[in-house]
């Protein structure tokens, strides 16, 4: 069996040129006993990607020239020397950037593309969805009329994040830099959206945010961002208030001598909870995630945004279009 | 009925002196429809009463000179008119500083002085204790075997909790500040104890407390400080680690531009759970925490601490003698 696959011809730092791939085409190995061989439907491009395009080590290995590159897919697994597999289902794997492949069995994920869209369990059904699920069911436990606040609320959790604690009945106010993300954000569905660059004093902003919403106040935070975010959050939450932490991008890069937020106190003086977490310790609610999601999707209340591009040969157009803006929502190939 | 009671002779700040209290005598009325007569058995005395001397509104009322005082007492009913309580039941009130009081029955608290002697609930059965409790059993969620960080461990809550935590089968790591502090928080069983003013470092000195007790690390923190041990505390948490929080002692007079730990980042990265608390949202646990607190000190395993002056008259000396260093332990008045 033939497949063509995407490789790197040179490692590059700067703009991206097509030059920089190529398309090859290869033979498939039959599998073996305990394999696999998949063909893939859906090819996921990611951001992440540009890093491993360097040549640099980071927390990854960087992707080889002359090599077939990494990435999510969703395909239909054709041939099964595994117990695990039939023919016909549906696998999410990391074998992207790739029209079909054979691989061990181990080490794949099932999906259910009877419950969702193939394609869905690379974006909002994904690993993104389901930290912005987790966040919400498990460790803020939003209850129906409670208002959250979604920080980075224009990102890949926070767009999921509105419209799931939208569909769970609660009010939400989502902070985004610039005015193009909070347009986004209010189509997701947010009761209010607060423009962060457009402030000084985050904190009143969210305030009278929640006051224009007919909220009481915030209930529950969802931390992305850390910072002045995290220091406005510690402001404004109620007595009780919840904050689940899954990233405070604002601080990845700081040196370590950059103070925190000089109102930790409220976390004593209001009985405030803040709850860091990864998403790989709660993958146990990912059934239940699917199962909620399926639901609130058939009756419209969460809606999957796509830019699909066909066809193998576009993965290169798609990615770069990420970097020029051409998605609106999760951007995608379609094999 | 008489009764003696202690009045300030007048508000005053500085030195305290024998000469600002006087004892009268008084007469009690009997009880009306809903009240109790009650003799009180035993007095507390307590630092933050010092503050009520002065005059000047915090936030409780001072005591007025002329005036009967307030304090934590238990007494016992000698005469009922009310449904809620029978003659011979104990009671805990705010009506200390006298020998007996005439009341209404709502808004005492009932005391079983059969599971505990009775001068227990105002010390280690009491607040301090149930606070120490909630904290270890509600909000940590201490399990046997694993290591805790008890800090200001000669306190009032320290005390009770790192007794508490040892009988739940942890291992103990107090700190507090100065030789004695420490010498305190081993006779109470702590496995370590590091003073705080004796070292520049100390993140480094609770890692090696952890090594020389045979600990893999700190699984969970207690937190009455803020500031430098906060910021430790994030260092040294394990993954999953939790911290309790029910005061910063160190952050309440703080201006408000004092910056909080530089690496809170760490909750993210490890999972951290923070959560603050005031004990009165979990009165609920008090039933549990008697009952496991009466086993204890029954198998040996918890002690409350005493200082016992005799005699309503001794009033005076045994608040004087809190400031003065004469307690160890829980300073009491036996009527």
């Amino acid at each position: 069996m033939k497949s063509r696959e995407v490789h790197l011809t040179e490692n590059f730092v700067g703009e991206i040129k097509p030059d920089y791939f190529e398309i090859e085409e290869v033979e498939i190995a039959e599998p073996k006993e305990g394999e696999v061989q998949v063909e893939n439907e859906w090819l996921s491009v990611d951001p992440y990607m540009r890093g491993r395009m360097t040549g640099v080590k980071t927390y990854v290995e960087p992707f080889e020239p002359g090599k077939p590159m990494e990435g999510g897919a969703v395909g239909r697994v054709v041939k099964s020397k595994s117990d695990r597999y039939a023919e016909g289902d549906y696998v999410f794997s990391m074998y992207g950037w790739r029209e079909a492949w054979t691989a061990p069995a181990k080490g794949l994920m099932k999906v259910d593309a009877d419950l969702l869209p193939p394609q869905t369990y690379l974006g909002i059904a994904g690993m993104p969805g389901l930290t912005a699920y987790v966040g919400l069911k498990r460790i803020i436990d939003l209850k129906e009329g409670e208002t959250l606040w979604m920080s980075a609320g224009a990102g890949a959790v926070g767009t999921s994040g509105i419209q799931f604690a939208k569909a769970m009945g609660a009010k939400v106010i989502a902070t985004a830099g610039g005015k193009e993300k909070c347009d986004l954000c209010r189509e997701l569905g947010a009761d209010a959206a607060v423009d962060y660059k457009a402030t000084d004093n985050l904190a009143k902003a969210i305030r009278q945010a929640a006051r224009d919403i007919g909220s009481s106040g915030i209930d529950a935070y969802y931390e992305n961002v850390g910072g002045d975010h995290l220091q406005a959050a510690l402001d404004v939450l109620k007595q009780y208030g919840r904050i689940a932490a899954c990233g405070m991008i604002a601080r990845y890069n700081d040196d370590r001598s950059v103070p925190g937020p000089s109102n930790l106190v409220q976390i004593v003086a209001k009985s405030l909870k803040m709850q860091g977490f990864i998403v790989m310790d709660h993958i146990d609610l990912n059934e239940a995630f699917v199962k909620d999601l399926s639901g609130w999707m058939m009756a419209g209340k969460v809606t999957s945004k796509e830019t699909i591009y066909e066809g193998i040969e576009k993965m290169p157009d798609a990615f770069i279009g990420l970097f020029t803006g051409e998605n609106v929502g999760k951007m995608l190939v379609k094999v």
